[in-house]
């Protein structure tokens, strides 16, 4: 059978890492999981976001996954070292990917990085983008107001305007040349943020660019799907299913209109 | 000792990695070969440049570098396969990159790829992309006239216009949203080849997405260099010491003005 990339999240957020390895690698087989019961992550502390990541990990590990995807910038702060070091498959956590993503992209040196509170208060962009060169200049702020909107499925009102405006005005006084959208969530208020910060500054998917780099890790290791027949994907969550289900559908739209996707509820811990 | 990031080119046309990698990892030592007395090696047949590559990897893995980057689309072409399993570091060309690249950049799904006739030929480029996505569609087009001009430090003027428009006619039938420059030396002419192809046709450099899965890379193996003293890079070539370097110093600008180069001219095969 093919293995899959298990990919999970505190909820919905990780449906865009899903959305884009379905368009990149269209011949994987995705696994995922949201914890929709028990989102948002971004307010908890991290040991008990390590807690939950483990969980998640310890279901997902079942399915024999050929690689496992951490699609969530908070877990992945709290998470990802002890996930790899306790797992045999390999661990992509979203915050190095963005990190290398914005050094690739920005040309001023002068990059800002929007997350939840846990992924702020943790440092753990800056000390990426640090590792990779010291010359570059990081503004952080938390914007705990984004992540409640998409959850509950809201993802272009006046309403939405409003509060990602709020949420970001203090970013605006820093001359930044690019934002790593540090929250796996933030891609599905992509285009308001973008009329916020002008047309100036780049925008940084750390979904996006996870799931790039989960192609180069799969075709380095040599583990690249082949054939033509097209996966069944398998989506669980924790919480709401018919919310759930609508926003995956909402969101994902023709991607997956002609394929075939189990749909499941789990409860964990 | 510091371990280097070892890169490899037919000439000068690896200074794109080069600059990259400087700007994306400024804490990595370079080792650079350039093999401008046997430049081109677009015309030359596949048997030739995987001797030809062989013999330099043979030079450079005295140096016991970390990783060996083929900057050069002919050589990936020819030889990566053939080195990958002949030496125990890690082998980067630089065709799977600027496929990668290209899949996560285009939003029509139709690609377009240039480069010297032996890495058209080689169909290289339309494997790695059919490899990840069996729905893109691809217009290759050789250009043999661009290294040319850019081996004898040629890269702005009314003249390299003219070969520009010339070289890439064909590829203005073709609708494409993305283009890849599947040459190392074809960043040397990016603003002119922006300016043919027009806005509304993203460029995809080989070069600039190979020192970013090159950090991808080195990150995931744990090797990042770390500390805060500042690498002293080697440059090699086997042809005229003086253009090579005055090309180099054009290209690479004022990342090589303050940091400490050792020059050197060595004669392979």
């Amino acid at each position: 059978m093919q293995q899959a990339i298990a990919i999970l999240d505190s909820g919905v957020g990780g449906l865009t890492v899903v959305k884009e390895v379905m368009r990149q690698l269209p011949r994987e087989k995705i696994i995922y999981f949201g914890d929709t019961a028990r989102a948002p992550y971004g307010p908890r502390p991290a040991d008990e976001v390590l807690k939950f990541t483990g969980q998640i990990v310890d279901f997902l590990i079942q399915f024999d996954p050929k690689v496992i995807v951490i699609a969530c910038n908070t877990a992945t702060a709290a998470a990802l070292d002890e996930i790899s070091s306790r797992v045999s498959v390999p661990v992509i956590g979203v915050i190095h990917p963005g990190a290398r993503a914005a050094i690739s992209a920005t040309n001023t040196g002068r990059v800002g990085v929007i997350g939840t509170v846990g992924t702020i208060r943790s440092g753990a962009y800056t000390t990426a983008l640090k590792q990779l060169s010291p010359y570059i200049e990081i503004v952080s702020l938390a914007c705990p107001s984004l992540v409640p909107i998409v959850e509950r499925g809201e993802f272009r009102s006046e309403n939405v305007s409003l509060i990602v405006q709020e949420s970001l005005s203090p970013m605006k006084n820093y001359n930044i040349d690019c934002l790593i959208l540090g929250c796996t969530h933030y891609p599905f208020l992509r285009e308001t943020i973008q009329e916020v910060m002008g047309p100036h500054v780049k925008l940084i998917s750390s979904a996006d660019e996870t799931a790039r780099e989960t192609s180069t890790i799969l075709y380095n290791k040599g583990k690249l799907a082949s054939g033509d027949t097209l996966p069944i994907h398998q989506f669980y969550c924790s919480g709401d299913p018919l919310l759930f289900r609508s926003i995956a559908r909402q969101w994902l739209g023709e991607q997956i209109r002609n394929i075939p996707v189990l749909w499941q509820v789990t409860r964990l811990g």
